[in-house]
């Protein structure tokens, strides 16, 4: 899975990105607004998301420079803005109340709340027009914005899963399913779509990549380190957050991550790409255990 | 102007609003959100961007129960939903801090502050899903959607508008055409366009429009009562926001209303429909007048 793992693939996911933002800037707008979203979009985290998107695309048969590569990475960086339109609001005070993320103060801290709530507007808004703008059937560009759209939404997107935390019932499920699963699913099914393969049958494989993202994120929540993650940790705990790592202790957590690296990996639908992605899922899910407990492990 | 007067044409908005929050809910989401949304939504407004947007699909030849129709009520519905998702952002606590709208309490201050950043994001997302959903062929839902985004993000959407106000350095006309214009003209353009008719040809119409119902809102905010506006009044001298009102007086922003509408009647291309969209201007112009400003003007 050269999409991946190269350095290709993530220039390109960066190049794509940067062309997203510059649609959304002109002399005659807000500047503090596009510098917020700026800020909000890069330097990025791994980019798991749209990696992802693009692994698949390449499993399913898009070819470099096809059109249906280009709407896989229209896809990709959509997936991406989306992303990080719910971290910027997630950041805010009346949620997490973050003051770093990927070690840089957080949208709101930088901004002020008002361009906080705003960016994250605009950048769900931009996720949709970055598909719109792709070059592609229009058939093709309205399967993904459903793809997409379900992603962020109600009743099963990641707004919807971040809702789950405002319950007095929370069904653990269903929240996990929506706030990490979704978009995962997302970056799956739309890769699949891009390509015209039937994006059903890649979901699977994105909702068990998403349960093991999260699982691997409330470790490190509770075993990491803030300079390491460039965002604070204990949050979880501290904001009464559910967490498998608090749930079922970490050693109880590190064996649900790797049971959910193989089920990700059993979830590949065969192909010629099967073998590949594979490989690759396993190192990510090595490349998600915290150093510490694989050490601690082995 | 059947379709922005009759009673039908209201009542066909609110069932295709009705039907699209139906969209976003399920036994296994969570409650809360949809609440909240609903909320958001219900009981609504005037409703003017809606009917706007059916009222020039009609003017270009749309027939009720034709695809043609049925894609301009999913188009004004999304323009709705986008709307509400802009109140509720911007009641929220670092904007205007309105504890009221249409005389109940705010978004935030029902369901708190986290809910009703969630509703307005999820709000954004189903306006996008709404026109997704329409039967109608991909390239018309396309042109539509990019109508919509352009309406609503960066760098010229009601998200930048509202946007300017964080800004040390405001930028006046590019302000108000953000905030309140975009969403007029994409009522107009957009139905319009999903009666197959040329859309920037309404767009003068749609901008003239809202810069008209900015400076009633301006007025309105100076010597209206908050029972009757059903949200608090003295909020843009409180909050040291541009108004019309304030920066004219209120002779000099009466004059500048009855000026637009006056030249959104001009703005109307001609056709079979034009004069009776003029008519109704004109009565729009009236209602939008604050009585006691019309009879002393009288």
């Amino acid at each position: 899975m050269e999409a991946m793992k190269d350095i290709g693939a993530l220039a390109r996911i960066e190049r794509v990105l940067a062309a997203a933002l510059a649609a959304a800037e002109a002399p005659d707008g807000p500047p503090l607004l596009a510098a917020a979203m700026r800020h909000a979009v890069f330097p990025g985290g791994a980019r798991i998301r749209p990696r992802l998107c693009l692994a698949v695309a390449r499993a399913c048969g898009a070819e470099p420079a096809s059109e249906a590569w280009a709407l896989a990475e229209a896809a990709a960086a959509a997936i991406e803005l989306m992303h990080c339109a719910s971290l910027v609001h997630d950041d805010l005070p009346c949620f997490d109340d973050a003051a770093s993320r990927r070690g840089r103060p957080a949208v709101h801290r930088a901004f002020g709340e008002p361009l906080a709530v705003l960016a994250g507007d605009a950048l769900i808004v931009l996720g949709f027009e970055t598909l719109l703008r792709a070059a592609a059937a229009p058939a093709r560009q309205v399967a993904l914005m459903v793809i997409l759209g379900r992603s962020v939404g109600a009743p099963f997107g990641i707004a919807a899963g971040q809702a789950w935390e405002c319950e007095t019932e929370i069904d653990l499920a269903h929240y996990q399913r929506a706030k990490t699963g979704a978009l995962f699913a997302a970056a799956t099914t739309a890769g699949a779509a891009a390509a015209g393969a039937a994006p059903e049958a890649w979901r699977a494989l994105g909702e068990r990549l998403g349960e093991a993202y999260q699982v691997a994120d409330d470790l490190r929540d509770m075993v990491g380190s803030a300079e390491e993650l460039g965002k604070p940790i204990g949050r979880d705990l501290a904001l009464g957050r559910p967490s498998a790592a608090l749930q079922l202790g970490i050693p109880g957590a590190v064996r649900r991550l790797q049971g959910l690296a193989d089920a990700a990996m059993a979830a590949v639908p065969a192909g010629p790409g099967a073998a590949d992605l594979r490989a690759l899922i396993g190192q990510e899910a090595e490349r998600l255990l915290p150093k510490e407990l694989a050490c601690r492990a082995a």
